[in-house]
Formats: structure tokens, sequence, C-alpha cells
């Protein structure tokens, strides 16, 4: 991040950061749209009773007021005000419906942009960050392969950043209904308690888990314990998750009797899939892990978190799940499932731990010399001509001494200085890593390929 | 703009159309670079102190609030709660102080990004748009060659832009100081308030300048006319500007005996130099149009606006100026000069005059028809070893009849269906707009040329 950025929680880059960023979003674009997914963007508000839906005022949202309206702002309810939205999710629903006559269904989209959550300062946390999301979409239903290929599309998507300092990534899948099933099955209720509950484990440990779920959802011992040995449930296959569940349940005392063992097992039936799925095409990259719950309360089916390798600390950086009911339009539903990358986090840890910067902060390849203001113009001309011929080329900002404008162009990392013609002296280009010096013509002069582009490269 | 959207003055795209401003921002920042400029992308939102600079409390600024404060934030002054930026200069200001040590100067920087405006919702105008700007921004010193360099590099971005949509462009250009010089010459002091007025020329007419001059600018029917006289003059070439200005100097005895006459001066002679630097390479490009006064307060010397051939009612698309004393550390300065496209309001002239749009909705080349479900992996296999090629594919939602699956691939504009080998038949690809059914080869085969992209096409 760049030092002394003055407002916590809002990551600003240097010019040879944002590069990298600027690269990794045209990488996802490009694995996207490979996919078919389309491009959109909505509006970065949204109005209050779209982000408060479903009654959740613990949402870390800012609201908006015009100075003009500075003092007389609450005279308006909440719900009716304007908030930044906190997901790109949330706006692609509304969008959705708002659009849905002009939109072909399922609606593939991707989507990437700034999102902001009002937190606490002092918490340390992004406070505005970008995220990177593909979704797809039904009208009225929606076919569960989606379920299986698009986090296999986002291993594909992180796969693709690896040369930019990204690690390998796994995508740990779960399913609600499983879990609901399984918790229902055994006698719980309290089925959201319990999931945010669950969710905790990596951060509060298993006993205190299990503390918590008899203390705040009413679960005896044995429940606790079982939903403990659930979450503790990970496959590599569909198999292997089934005998790991069948165990459970044996051990339990529920079976196929249970008015609840079909959720549980729509829910199995449907990881199932995603997890051999992902094994037939990239074995490893997607595994069954029970104890994923996700903190959004709109996810309805299959649930997903994704994990760097050597960067547990990061916690996951591409999460999604399925959701039926976000989207509804009367009593027609559009459903759909759907992952996003953190990309801002993502991003800070491919600079910061994997290095990653660019070659070189300017993305020209050549600074065109001026050997004095009055023939300032000759020195334009040659960049023009060069740039006609797409090479990105910058002129010198004042006639210096030649030393410090080769200086100049050292502190851009730009490879090459140009010398227009000057008194009898023919035309030349200078390397100023190698000292290689040559005379050269505008018109058909080519930079060597390592020096021909600005590009990633990782320390 | 999409129909329906539901706050008015937040333009949201449908894909087809989001897919010409996603082009159009892709060909900005190939010019910017190709000139050497350095991308960053800064916070949306600044300090009300920074956004109030000046004590300008009229702008329209939207203040945050965390919903958490409701209620109390305005115990907060206004100058530190925190505001959406309503441009990039602001912000772009704010960065180079606060990275001075980390940036290589002259500073030459390119921007994308959305600004808001809290205007009240019944003007009609946008609340939220994207700007496109590029800046060059010097320590201490900036060399006045940019202000000639950079509407000319503008020029050639709106041209790169009109296989877009975007129309002929024209920039306009003054200076701030040939305005003041003349205004205090001939006995004004209230040059803001003269360059408010004459900025509304074209709003209210000549009459009505004169009328307000002499109402509120404390000017009298002369000074009011020769105010009038000097936003009147145009020229395509640095003489003719230099005669006008004589003349009219002449006419209401202005000498070079005058105090503030070598302030005009000043200004006439950085004018020249765009006016005649632009014609030797872009005749017609950039002319000198005394009557530009431009809105914001923090230029000091040239001011850019930019029309568009056929589209007067659009107004400036990409003004801007040279700021002396806008970014300050200290008593130590960072002159800048910089031009900001208003892309949205640009970008909606492309599509909605000139018709541009995506020739399809999907990037995708090839659906592959899917014969049942069951077989739905094979259809994947395919989607999977052409996109390693390079072709965009998706695969049909659901084994529907074949007719239902062409009429999804239509729907989304993929000109291509491709049937997977079935029941002893070869695999094979049919173009569905001309027809042509023909045996291929996953390995192999390439889309037509003219089937082969997503692009923009004008109606």
């Amino acid at each position: 991040m760049a030092k002394g950025a003055s407002l916590s929680g809002f990551p600003e880059w240097l010019p040879e950061e944002r590069f990298v960023e600027q690269q990794a979003m045209d990488t996802l674009r490009s694995v996207f749209s490979l996919h078919g997914f389309q491009g959109i963007e909505t509006r970065a508000v949204e109005l209050g009773s779209s982000l408060l839906k479903k009654g959740e005022t613990s949402k870390e949202i800012y609201l908006l007021s015009r100075l003009q309206e500075v003092g007389s702002e609450n005279d308006t309810p909440v719900e009716d005000r304007m908030g930044l939205h906190f997901d790109l999710t949330v706006p692609l629903s509304r969008y959705v419906v708002e659009h849905s006559g002009d939109l072909v269904f399922p609606f593939k989209r991707w989507q990437m942009q700034k999102v902001w959550r009002g937190e606490r300062p002092q918490e340390g946390r992004f406070r505005e960050f970008t995220q990177a999301d593909i979704d797809v979409v039904g009208n009225g239903q929606l076919p569960d392969h989606y379920e299986v290929e698009l986090p296999l599309i986002m291993v594909e998507a992180l796969e693709a950043l690896r040369p930019l300092g990204c690690p390998k990534a796994t995508v740990h899948a779960n399913n609600r209904k499983l879990s609901e099933g399984f918790y229902r099955a055994i006698g719980l209720t309290d089925i959201e308690g319990v999931l945010r509950t669950i969710d905790k484990i990596d951060k509060i440990g298993p006993d205190e888990v299990v503390r918590e779920l008899k203390e705040t959802c009413s679960a005896n011992d044995t429940q606790a314990q079982a939903c403990l040995a659930l979450a503790q449930i990970t496959a590599t296959s569909g198999r292997q998750l089934r005998e790991s569940f069948d165990q459970l349940c044996a051990s339990v005392e529920v079976t196929a009797a249970n008015e609840h063992y079909a959720l549980a097992m729509e829910g199995i039936a449907t990881l199932e899939k995603i997890v051999d799925g992902a094994a037939a095409i990239r074995p490893g990259a997607v595994i069954a892990d029970l104890k994923i719950a996700r903190g959004l309360d709109y996810y309805t089916g299959s649930v997903y978190e994704t994990f760097l390798d050597g960067a547990a600390s990061l916690g996951s950086i591409c999460s999604g799940g399925r959701y039926d009911n976000l989207a509804t339009q009367g009593s027609h539903t559009y459903p759909g499932v759907g992952l996003s990358i953190g990309l801002s986090r993502l991003v800070s840890h491919m600079l910061h731990v994997s290095g990653a910067h660019a070659n070189r902060q300017s993305p020209a390849s050549v600074l065109v010399a001026v050997w004095d203001e009055a023939h300032r113009a000759q020195s334009d001309a040659i960049a023009r001509a060069l740039r006609t011929r797409g090479i990105a080329t910058d002129v010198a900002p004042a006639a210096q001494k030649i030393g410090k404008q080769i200086r100049h162009a050292d502190r851009l990392g730009i490879p090459y200085v140009w010398f227009p013609a000057f008194e009898g002296q023919p035309e030349e280009v200078k390397n100023i890593v190698t000292g290689e010096q040559i005379e050269a013509d505008v018109a058909s002069w080519l930079p060597e390929e390592q020096y021909a582009t600005q590009h990633v490269v990782l320390d």
C-alpha cells in the first residue's frame, strides 16, 4: 500500500502497484469473457431498503447525504435514503429484476467494482475495496450444474493470476441444505445461530464452538458434538463424502426415516456433483469442507470459500454460493449462484508477499531527448512517429543536460533514450540498461523484446 | 440508458451498452499509455476539508455517515467528515502531495473513475458518472509546453473513439491570465464574478451577459461591452489572436503602459503557443476562444473546453486547464495541467445518437449444444478445448430440444452452435446466421473472421 495513506481502511496503490491490479483485472475479464460472461457495472448506490433487506441493521453501510441537507438528512427514513453498496450481489439482484425484459436468461455476468463497508476505522480492515464477481441468474429456475461450473471457473481465473503472484487456490464447498437438514435431524432449530457459530471455528477453535452452541443455540452436549463432527468432515470425492456423512448419521442415530434427512440428502447430492465434477477436470481444485458456513444470510444451497496455499491468514479470498430468494418480483424469483473475489486483499498479497510489481514505472519504452527548447518540435515529431508504430514514447520534460535527461528515463524505468539528429550527428538510440548505442530510423527501429513492454515481475 | 433505472441521475447500461463503454475505456487507456502516462486510482472519498478547499460550500457533495452513527453524524464538523469526490483533480492533488517521495516528476498520470455530484434529483443531470482524466504535475515548476501537448493528446484520444461513435472534437482554449489582465486593465476588480458571468454566455446570450456584468460586477457599459468583445474573439492562429486582441485593446485604450497589460500578454503568449503548436500537427483541432471561462476556481492559466461536431447540446465533453496552487505542501507547490473527459455523457451520446452497440450480447462465438444432461460432460469438454485455443465459448444451459438451444444462441447473438458427436453422427458446427453446417474438429476449427469477436458496431 502507498505509504502515508491518510484514511485508514482506504487502500491506495502507487502507480507500479496499481499496474499489477490493472493487469489482474484484465486477466480476470479475459477468463470470464472466454466463458461467455457479460460485463456490467451497477451504480455505487442502492436504496436503504435494498441494502437492509431482511431487516439486518447490523450491516456496515455508508449512507449518503447531500451537503446542502446536512442537519435535516434524518428526516428521511433510512429505507428511503441512498447508501453505498457493500457487495455486488445485492445490486445484481436489483439490476436483474429491473432489466429482466432486456436480458437473456440464464444471465451470466461478470462485474468488477469498488464496494464499501462502514466498518469502524480502528479495526484495520478495508472500508473500500474492489470485488470481482461472476454470477449466473436464472429466470424462475436455475440448473444446478452451474453450482459445479462456477467454482471451477474461479479456480481457472485464479490460476491465470499465478504469474502475477497469486498462490495456488483451493475452493472449499459445502451446502446449506446439508447443514440445515442435519441440524434439524438431530433436533436443533436455531439454524442461523448454529451456522453463525460454526462459521467462527477457525477463529475461536472447536472447544469454544461447542461451548457457544450449548450456550446460545440451545444445543445439548451430544448435539453440539455432532455439529462439530459434521464441521470436521472434509472429502475429495463424492464417495468419501457420503461415507463420512453416513458414518456420522449412524453414530447419532439419524436415519432415512427422519423427516429432515431428505433435505440433507439434497445437499449431499449437489455437493457430490461439485466435488466429483471438479475432480474429473481439475483434481484437488475443489474439496468438500463441511465447516464452510458463510456469513451472509441469503445463501440457500451451495456455499464456497477459497483459500490460497501458504496464505491462511488471508482467510477466504473468493466466496459465494447459491441464493434462491434474493431477487424477486412479486411471486416470481430469479435464483442465482455466484462467487466473488476480494480483489484488493488478493492484490495486496500479490504485491507485498509475492513481491509483484511493474518492471518499470512508465509504460513508455523510449524517452526522446531534447537538445534545446527551440528544437522540441523535432523531438515531438520523433515521438509521434514511434507512437504511430505502437511504441509507447515519452519526451524529456526539459532540455536539461543529457545526463539529467538520461537520469529521468532511468528513474521512470524507461529503457531507451532517443537522440534526435543534431549538428551533423545521425539519429541514435541508447539502451541505458546495457549502454549500447546505435544509429536508428524511427520508421523501422524496434525495441528488443525484453525491453518492449511494461509488465509484471515478481521479486 | 437502461430503461426503468430507478434512481434518477444514476445511469446504468445494459450489457451491450456497457460493452461500448468498456471498449471506450480500453481505447483511452491505450492512447494515454502510448504517451507515457501512468494509471492510478484514488479512493472514492476525501475529507470534507479537501473537498471544500477555498471555502466553496456551494459544491454539490455527498457526505458519508456510517449506519451505526445515524443521528450523531453532525457532531463531527463537515471538514472532518468523509465525502465522495466530485472530480479526479482534487484527489490527484492530495495523492501527489501524499506520495511525492515515490513519484517521478513531472508526474504524468491517467485516471478513469466514477465521481459523484450531490445535485438535486429533479435537475435531470448525472449524479454519478465516469471521468477519464490526464494530468501532468510538476514539482515546484512545470514547463508550459504541457499546456500545448495535453489538449492534443485528448484530441488524439477522442479521434481514437470515432469508430465507437464519437463525433469530431475541437478543443477551445483560453487563458485566465489573459482574461484577468484585460479585465483589470479596463478597471474591473471582481475577476471571479466576471468569469462566472462570461461562462454563462452560451446559456443566457450576450445581452444578458452585459446586463449581469453591470448589475453584479460593478461594470459600466463600456467595460461590460469590452468584456463581451473579448469573449467574442476566436482565432485559429497566434497571429490572428494577437491582431484581434491588439485591436480590442486599442479600441478601449489599453496600452503596454497599463500595469496589467503584462499579465494579459503572458496569457496571450501561452495561448499563441497552444494554437500554433496544434495547427502545426493537427490543423483545426485546437482553437483560441476567449469566452471559455470554466466554472472551477482552481485554474490559473490555460483553460480548455471541447465540443463535438453536431452535438452542441452536449456542451463541453472534455475540459480542464492549468492549476498552479491546488497541491501545496507548506510553501512548496505542485503546479499541474490536465483535462477530463465526461465519459458517461460521451458514451450516452455514442449509444443513443450514434447508435453504437455491441454486435452481440454474449462475448461467446460458440454455444455447445447438449444432447441430454447425462452427456453434459462431453459438451463441457468441447467448450474447454475451444477456450484453450482462445475461442470464447458457452454451453447450452439445459438439454432442451435443439431448436430451443439454437434460439438461445440466437438471442445472445452467438453465431455458431456446436453439435457434439452423437449416435454415430460426427462433430459438427453450424453458423446460425448463414445456416451453413460443417464437420469440425475442436483442435483446429476457427470461426470466420467476421464472426470471431464481440465488437462495437454503429447503427
